[in-house]
């Protein structure tokens, strides 16, 4: 069964009885599950502040701007999520959308204050969608 | 109430009295209206071809880069509709790649046959959105 | 092929020469695509409401239990359209809990006010669902 | 910041301190992201293994009627996931319904074989929305 596994593994410390391009499979499959990863927690907490901390705290949490790029970095997330789950071939298109969203968030996150989970969250995605936006396709 | 309508608009047919940012305002309204509705469209048709018409009939219709692209292309229309409902300032970013992903599947969906409402939808779906995409924000 | 259309379609006016098998098949489609449409409707309406109109009015609008519940409304909608374009075995099961959600949603609106289009759609939605619910599967 | 973390964290040993009332809250809490993280991952493995291994072998793997119910199966874990995410007053409700799906995807893939971790993770999610669904709201 050649099923992708969902949990996180480590590279293989010993390789040198692998071929090159078995080595660039495995690192590319690392490599998706890592955004994947990223992704989805940044999905989560993206969605359970804005639901949560932002509509109990009220005021700047709730301006309109904020609250709805809240919302927009969860749900483009989730959406790169699952196209890299399917095996999408458009996955590297999306994730450079999803790059400048989740930047975006996490310095109006940043600005507004009090969400440093938030902030983290979405530049570790950035980070990471941006590396698999760039990646050969 | 500012709430938009979701309902089909006709333009108006008298604007002397309307001023220009006005105008071009109630354009934009109709003109991504327009837009949620292709985009709600092909989501719809591509699912329910997917689901239905492909799983039942196999062979080529089950081939894994075609099944995937018509999943995709569902769920990015549903994505891309879910922006403009929200009126997310990225929502033409997305729509750019929203309309890559339909002119694909309107291609693939006519090389492989009987699908032609499948075609009809992708296609002007990725009209609408290339037109999103490129109007200004 | 056999593809299911997502558009409206009135009833046969005519059936003497159908069987009432094929008929009933028909009538099933039709019942299905209509409870498609009522939940297609809640959700465009519900999450533009809530994330326009509300954000924008404030106030009572953007209180927690309220906006989880325009949100909630509109997603549970999204996933009972797809469950019924997908023909799922479950669509019964969910559309139950999304006759209850969408019905919570009706007098949430209306008791705040200024969102009649809201109640209205809730409204629809919620007597669709409970319909398909109760069908026989 | 009250926002709860998404992150597993494992019960406090000592809690003669606290009231009952704060352990019911902090157990509350780690039940549901249980719950969160058991929906998330069968969500993660159902959608991988049908995009990938499922249409990739073929066979019974494409068959509508267990095709459909893997989809169904990844839909409704990131629903409830979602629900719970945005403390929805409804997540109960849907985990009802989530607990069904995942039973009977659990059972349908085992019949098929080669899909070990899907069963799995079905299994587990089945199992710890059946105990959300009881608990007391």
């Amino acid at each position: 069964m050649t099923q992708p596994t969902h949990s996180e593994h480590s590279m293989p410390s010993e390789h040198s009885m692998r071929s090159e391009r078995s080595m660039r499979s495995i690192h590319a499959e690392h490599f998706m599950q890592s955004c994947i990863d990223a992704c989805n927690d940044c999905h989560q907490v993206c969605l359970q502040t804005a639901m949560n901390h932002c509509l109990n705290t009220g005021g700047k949490h709730v301006e309109p701007e904020h609250f709805r790029l809240m919302m927009s970095c969860a749900e483009i997330c989730q959406t790169s999520a699952n196209f890299q789950l399917s095996n999408s071939s458009f996955s590297h298109r999306l994730c450079a959308v999803c790059a400048e969203v989740c930047e975006a968030c996490a310095v109006d996150c940043r600005k507004i204050g009090g969400m440093d989970e938030c902030v983290e969250a979405c530049k570790k995605c950035a980070e990471s969608c941006r590396q698999m936006a760039g990646a050969q396709h």
